[in-house]
């Protein structure tokens, strides 16, 4: 199976329910390695590249849980297929824009991925349904204990993994959560729970990572801290504040039903009407009408979309992903009226199921 | 069969399709007429107002058709009774208003109905569907007739029938018809055909008659002139003017799906889904959403809702109906929730069908 064959499969973690899938949609982490004696990236020369590549693809051959996936090099990848690996955080943007030799690495399920030469020699990265950072650090730190025992990793006794930028030396970790949070926006109590969230030393992004605007009610938080604390410890943190987001959106859900039922099932149920139906649709319109089905579905309104149906939607509808099903380029015009279809189509075939 | 009766079947001419229905919803037409050496209303003592009933009554009662129908005291229907005939277009705003002795009289299928004492002493209505005007014309033409056998109407061989207000005088006849023109809206046309209606003596006004603007694209068109014409000519004159502006809306209509095609079945399908769903919706809301459902049915893309059911929509969802359907009052939130909930039920049905 090749990476464009993979690529026709939906992901593994969009396919199951996991803890908490009413409100966490995903859980991520990556680890940040880089190769002793090699130059960063940032500063590297071509050969250096080049060299770099050699030796973890050398590395990740003698590595069980890696050398069974599909490992491509970016420049044999069409434009529209890596458009489709962003939009599925399986890689970053930076790593289609950087130059010299890079590499991908991705299981057919496209749960682990791993970047090679993108800010650092190796972006590691694993993710699962629902809520379940703990278990997903388990299958995350594995694999890096065995390409840790075939490739020599910059590491310092006093800072611990040593990485591009400060702020991923220590554990190189970063792990975050995809939330979805439509009461707490609703009842304008948003911007009071990020502010305390990154209080408490965490990030909060939008659904695109970092810099985007948070859009149809989806947050990314994430740990800040990567030095002075085991992974363990930044994991435990990121728990504990997460189950208190996710207590403050289940009440603010249940405080939406007491006090404006009727407008809330107003809201949900146009969004499901206009999903239904519309022949054009802009992915912002999309994201956010879908949001408002979630929400119905969690409230237990709407009972003939499946959760997983939207998520699915979610990362179908959006631009790079319209033109890899069409299988060309398409103006924006073109993709509103696919994403539209897209939608009707699968909301149809789930209401048959 | 009493009035309140009567209020809860849906009006013949609602139940039908008539000539040019998918543009031309109804025909209608009235005439005023006075009591010789009876004051005006306008002028008119409480006795003046009761003598003049008195005698419209014996009037009625000798008359072969109108005797047959119901005829009730306006003092004696309650508010909720009284706001429906008036969004039946049975009586006017103004009946209610005028204090004095006043008469309603209907016919069952709420095709014809007669004021008394309102601007004029008689004012004699039918309505039909679709656009049949001299077919229309037939049937009150009849009625006035066998009316003037037995009662004396103010006349003058100069003038003709004299009427409260000079407008009126000559004919006293007013016919109109009420259009659906979303494509001539649409394509920004709808000025310039109003304009050019204007200049051929006829009047432009919007759903709710006289001062009122123009809803949902639905707009009423009737003779300004009375006077010096026979009632022959001036119904020839609309139907000429009429049949081209249907003409200008049907090309109207081919353009849109020639060069718009997506985008208008985007605004039709869109509509739909919103009448479906909807939890809540206001009166100004429903009608636009009617509108492009409605004209979706003429271009051939909704076939599960018929057009018909929309035309009852269009009365059963003004704020006079839903309280008479509910059988009290309601706050403006209420009847939205309400509103919505009507449409949903008559779609389903519709669909059901």
């Amino acid at each position: 199976m090749d990476l464009h064959e993979v690529l026709h499969n939906t992901a593994d973690w969009l396919t199951k329910d996991g803890p908490s899938s009413d409100i966490v949609l995903s859980s991520r982490i990556r680890v940040a390695r880089n190769l002793e004696r090699m130059s960063f990236t940032s500063v590297a020369s071509e050969k250096s590249f080049k060299d770099t590549a050699k030796l973890i693809r050398e590395g990740i051959e003698k590595t069980k849980s890696l050398s069974s996936m599909i490992l491509v090099s970016v420049s044999k990848i069409s434009e529209v297929d890596q458009n489709v690996l962003v939009e599925r955080h399986l890689i970053s943007r930076d790593l289609i824009e950087i130059k010299g030799e890079r590499l991908i690495v991705v299981n057919p399920s496209q749960t682990i991925s791993l970047m090679v030469n993108e800010e650092d020699h190796i972006r590691l990265q694993g993710i699962k349904e629902g809520f379940q950072l703990k278990e997903l650090w388990k299958v995350v730190d594995e694999i890096d204990t065995e390409l840790e025992r075939v490739l020599e990793f910059a590491f310092s006794v006093k800072y611990g993994y040593l990485t591009a930028c400060p702020t991923n030396t220590g554990t190189g970790m970063r792990a975050s959560v995809m939330m979805h949070l439509p009461a707490l926006v609703l009842t304008k109590q948003i911007n009071k729970v990020i502010e305390a969230v990154v209080k408490l030393g965490l990030t909060v992004r939008g659904l695109h990572g970092e810099g985007t605007e948070a859009t149809g009610d989806f947050f990314q938080i994430s740990n800040q801290i990567t030095l002075g604390h085991s992974e363990a410890d930044i994991l435990d943190n990121i728990e504990r504040i997460v189950k208190q987001v996710i207590e403050h959106e289940q009440s603010a859900r249940k405080i939406l039903m007491q006090e404006t039922k009727v407008q809330i099932e107003d809201r949900i149920w146009r969004a499901y009407g206009l999903l239904k139906h519309s022949r054009i649709m802009t992915s912002e319109e999309a994201i956010n009408l879908m949001s408002a089905v979630r929400l119905g579905i969690g409230l237990g309104h709407i009972h003939d979309i499946d959760r997983k149906v939207l998520s699915v939607l979610m990362i179908l509808t959006k631009p790079g992903h319209i033109q890899f099903q069409e299988g060309r380029e398409m103006n924006s015009y073109e993709r509103d009226v696919k994403r539209a279809s897209l939608i009707r189509n699968l909301f149809d075939q789930a209401q048959l199921n």
